[in-house]
């Protein structure tokens, strides 16, 4: 159940800790992007508590050493709670499962992407699904008709399966004839997809470039049409700095922590949302799936009214620019208290790196590996 | 059950007609690389009393008026039978129905192809799921992950899907698996795929461009061990004149009509497959998949023994190359029989244009389309 009250007469309420499921961290490897530490503050300022760390990074997520290697980095620098992900290779198959209890799912790289990641053949789709924990998250970048094949893997192998942002009229269409069929699919949204579109490319100019890719407005109001359908909203915050953005050859990627919970907010004051949709796709649905603890004594103070227009570089994330820039919003994160602690007030960041916590981590869990 | 009888001591068996469910007849608008006289001549020459066309001709047939036009040019010109194929767009939906009656299945083609006919967006599959009646077939170009998609469409809509030309190893295997569970999915393999592979792209040269392109090695093997799972043997003829393929840039796709069934007995000789897995995929299965009329008084004569070297150029198609050439293969067709006419006999086409019949004319079907 929602955990929402009333606290004040100004409208402040009190939400659960969010739990953003797709968050590229860029630690290690492209540190000049993001890291632990600033990735995390900038969930915290955005009322997020608990991230899952996508794989991709360099090196990619693939194998134990890999997997030792970003724990330590996590551990140093972050300041929420945070899940990672392991990243499916065609060849890691076999020794995947061995790491299954450290991480929080397995992601799936099926369409083009700019990553070392992509499985280009359903025989190691099959494998995975085959070795995969069923009790554990197969996450996969399915676009398009990658969505259809993927859920047929999940009706094939009686497993479930977690569509990543899902951005058009033709997948979140088929999800929902899946989900009526009974087949196990669970898919999430990322803000981006619900509050801008195609035709924000001009204003965006080479900053644009998102995978998914911003969709046509059909597309953005079948999303809206079938929340009902829609399990999780999630980021997918992939920060590149404002210089990347707008070189010759921009990668693809927006920043979206700081700007999430404010723009769904503002939603629920457009009356789109309610504040329940919030909580269901960000605290409750993503602990399902997930299968994720419940962080003691940790919740979000927001503000229905404040209204304040996005700057063009929210204060968190190294990345510097938000596609979100200059649009007002009503509704703001006021303070974050993680696990009894203050975590962050009015706009200060007050968690030290170090401070979150690996939801699957008891202290030793790593040494136990293979 | 199969008609095989030996009625000499030659080891000359009879077959019964055999059907293929995959031609691309050029016409109209490409009649410089086959129409319909010599596409059935090559057909009769290769024991194949059946053929059904594909719609991805000039215009493409996709309504009513583009359908009455290949029908014209059929019956003028056809020696064989045959059924036509309707060709799905994002637009015909609503008027496919009502077409239904004088073609044998709708075609739908979901990967880039050399074609007009390309369906990008899923919405549109929907649609046609939904309105194609289920006791047609819906055939599907469907590569790779598209297989497992469409496959997907056929259990949410409760119908039939047929997979033209399976070529590798992850598509066969995704079919089976589908079989397995109860899904209604049905596919059709090429002689290319079971005879060649990308080993013989080097000799090809320019000419061995096809879609699906040759494969592994493994691929193919992969077809071999799955022949249960393979309802029927197509050619995908696709004939292009020797100029055009020897060009720059050279069409995809390969002659077959003449070679497939020597290409099968060889086979047989060398206990690769038996005469009723050839019967089974090449005249039961497609009966039973597009619902085919029995062609009564109809049979193939062929010699298991006679060993003889496919030629640069057979002698019916206009196309005049084969990527078979120089082959020596055991077993040949001798004499072809069609409703009670002889079509064929050793080496020379019988039947005159005009004399093949249309599986789903009565004589007067067109005057009632709508
Ligand atoms: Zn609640
Ligand atoms: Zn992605
Ligand atoms: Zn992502
Ligand atoms: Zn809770
Ligand atoms: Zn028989
Ligand atoms: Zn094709
Ligand atoms: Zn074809
Ligand atoms: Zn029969």
């Amino acid at each position: 159940k929602p955990h929402v009250d009333c606290i004040t007469s100004r409208r402040l309420i009190r939400l659960p800790g969010l739990i953003d499921v797709h968050v590229h961290v860029r630690e290690p490897g492209a540190t000049h992007k993001e890291d632990y530490s600033t990735a995390t503050a900038a969930a915290l300022a955005g009322g997020v508590t608990l991230i899952c760390a996508m794989p991709n990074t360099n090196p990619a997520i693939t194998d134990k050493m890999a997997l030792m290697t970003v724990k330590e980095a996590a551990t140093r620098g972050a300041r929420c709670d945070y899940g990672l992900y392991l990243g499916a290779t065609e060849e890691n198959y076999a020794d995947a499962p061995a790491l299954a209890p450290s991480v929080i799912g397995m992601k799936m790289y099926l369409n083009e992407t700019f990553t070392t990641l992509k499985m280009d053949n359903m025989a190691a789709w099959m494998k995975h699904f085959e070795n995969w924990p069923k009790d554990l998250p197969i996450c996969a970048h399915a676009e398009k008709s990658n969505t259809a094949a993927v859920i047929l893997f999940a009706s094939l192998y009686q497993r479930s399966v977690h569509i990543c942002h899902v951005a058009r009229k033709e997948e979140i269409e088929v999800i929902k004839m899946a989900k009526l069929k009974g087949i196990q699919v669970t898919c999430e949204v990322a803000p981006h997809h619900l509050f801008l579109s195609e035709n924000d490319l001009g204003s965006l100019d080479s900053k644009g470039e998102v995978r998914p890719r911003l969709a046509t407005l059909e597309d953005q109001q079948a999303l809206w049409n079938n929340l009902e359908f829609i399990d999780c909203f999630a980021t997918d915050h992939a920060p590149h700095t404002l210089q990347e953005k707008t070189s010759d050859n921009p990668p693809p990627g927006f920043p979206g922590l700081e700007t999430m919970l404010p723009l769904l907010l503002d939603a629920v004051s457009k009356g789109r949302l309610t504040v329940e949709d919030i909580v269901t796709r960000l605290h409750d649905n993503p602990r399902r799936i997930f299968n994720l603890p419940e962080q003691p004594s940790t919740w979000v103070e927001v503000d229905l009214d404040e209204e304040w227009i996005i700057p063009s570089s929210p204060a968190q994330s190294k990345c510097m620019w938000t596609p979100f820039a200059g649009r007002t919003v009503k509704g703001s994160v006021k303070r974050v208290i993680l696990r009894g602690e203050v975590a962050y007030v009015d706009g200060n960041v007050v968690a030290a790196p170090g401070s979150g916590q690996d939801v699957r981590d008891s202290s030793t869990a790593l040494s136990y590996l293979p």
